[in-house]
């Protein structure tokens, strides 16, 4: 039998990660198509700072409060879910409420737990592997022996966008990260070249690496303030995939670089998208990078671990930004 | 026996159209997969004017007297030219060098004269059709019941865009154009709805046409300061094809836009590109375009004729931009 009710931290109003709060709520109920996840761990991810800051509002469909991706055990299945049962260890994207004991995901945005890896090493995955997977294997075309530019290297997307490049065969792989420690961290978990931005013109750096020819794609969560120099790195028809605008949203570029050099920007989100484009990426996961979590070509990358009280002191530690990799709700 | 000189309409200077004069050359010989060709007919392009104000620099192998397409009989082959043959009616995108009376031309780039089409139409046809071909079919990937918002359509390059939308069953076709003549021109073509653009906002008048949704491909060649509005008229995994920045090359746009609609900002030019590459164009429009020209489906638009000597005219007429089609020149 579950229990009546279930704890979820609450967004208590916009603010800093002192508004997260724990507080009761009824059992959440799987429908149609869902399953229920007695969560062991949640993952902490930047959408969830903006979202306590006022300036993320969840999907219409979500619940109020944060989180991205679980893992756990399934403890309850709605109607018309034949893949999953109850007692199946899985971790799952969901559109948001991963900050809670219990939590309801589509089944098809669950994946098992990779063989081998724990709990919280699953929590760290669906958000970032979803993300780079679309981005740059679907809509950045990365193919084997192309270079790739990452920014934010030593990010929990960052260090997944280095591996899953390794993994796909690209030429070459170069990151900026924001302190020297970070940029080695990056080198050793296989980037070719690091770039300290705090100290360095990435643009200029770039040209210098690639002999003046740039990089075939860059994942960029910057935004605004790099469009110029995101366009001068990039080769002949590159492609400039944009994951977020922490920089701001305005850019200002040449846009006949763009097309002299038949360039392409572009860039998504995926928390808006639909369950069944979500699900066709958790199967292209589950074929190309769970076998390679399995034997240890790819890893999961955890950061810290909070108890699910202490998930102020969870975004406490994201905002200072001196991160690497993923932070970890426990329950 | 072919004479031993031809008559080049040569850029004395850069200026304004009366720097085109005409000059005798040593006639042109064809190398290893080139025909050479009498010129019945040249087009004239904008690239041309920019050239002649010494703005754009021909290709490196191009020779330096500017013409982009022309047809004719070709009178000579040179080495490895299996598909043509002397006597064959044939029009030719070039790298430059049609402004004159024989031109050579890659075997590749050349087409045969449509049937039932004078060489006037079809030396109309190449610089247009390969561009548009390129940019909306292959770069834009538009589909059948798609959308398409085409600037400056009542140019050479409005007009094949309009006809090869609706060859490729496009759903609704829109244009920009600079006078209300240009409009109802553009919309007796096909266009479901031409805007003013000088008495009107064509991003809020696309917003109404569309129910807010926005089109899903616009062709571009004003760049910089159409960047914003182009943007915001763009549906969702919209894509924005630019093909010259006749506005100008900075461009100032919200890259949240970008993102969050999954938009793609590309473009291309043709002139630098290989002659595999243009081969390959033409091999298409010979399979998708040639046919429908050849039932009257699409039909060559010409503004007007001038004589080969009076190009300085022809430039002049464009430079007025009262043109509609194609402005050609006779030889």
């Amino acid at each position: 039998m579950l229990p009546q009710e279930m704890t979820v931290i609450e967004i208590s109003q916009p603010g800093g990660p002192e508004v997260l709060k724990p507080a009761p709520r009824p059992m959440a109920q799987p429908a149609a198509g869902e399953v229920l996840i007695r969560v062991a761990a949640a993952g902490v991810n930047r959408p969830d700072v903006l979202q306590r800051q006022g300036m993320y509002p969840p999907p219409p469909d979500a619940p109020d409060y944060p989180g991205l991706e679980v893992a756990g055990e399934i403890v309850a299945l709605g109607r018309d879910v034949a893949r999953w049962k109850v007692g199946d260890r899985v971790c799952a994207l969901v559109a948001g409420g991963g900050y809670a004991t219990y939590c309801v995901a589509p089944a098809e945005q669950c994946l098992p737990v990779p063989a081998g890896l724990g709990m919280a090493e699953a929590a760290a995955l669906p958000e970032n592997w979803f993300t780079v997977w679309t981005n740059i294997a679907d809509r950045g075309r990365l193919a084997a022996g192309e270079s790739i530019l990452i920014h934010g290297g030593a990010s929990g997307i960052g260090v997944a966008a280095i591996q899953l490049a390794k993994l796909l065969g690209a030429g070459k792989i170069y990151v900026t990260a924001g302190t020297d420690e970070k940029c080695r961290y990056c080198e050793e978990l296989g980037a070719d070249a690091a770039i300290n931005y705090k100290t360095g013109d990435f643009a200029a750096r770039i040209g210098e690496l690639t002999g003046g020819r740039g990089v075939d794609v860059i994942l960029d969560m910057v935004g605004g303030k790099y469009f110029t120099p995101n366009i001068k790195s990039l080769a002949e028809e590159g492609r400039l995939v944009i994951i977020a605008v922490q920089g701001g949203p305005k850019g200002e570029g040449d846009l006949s670089l763009v097309m002299r050099r038949r360039l392409t920007v572009t860039g998504s989100t995926l928390r808006p998208r639909p369950v069944a484009f979500k699900g066709a990426i958790a199967r292209a996961l589950e074929e190309k990078v769970w076998p390679a979590l399995a034997d240890g070509r790819v890893r999961a990358i955890i950061d810290s671990r909070f108890p699910l009280e202490q998930a102020a002191a969870a975004h406490a530690r994201i905002d200072h930004g001196d991160h690497v990799g993923k932070v970890l709700l426990i329950v």
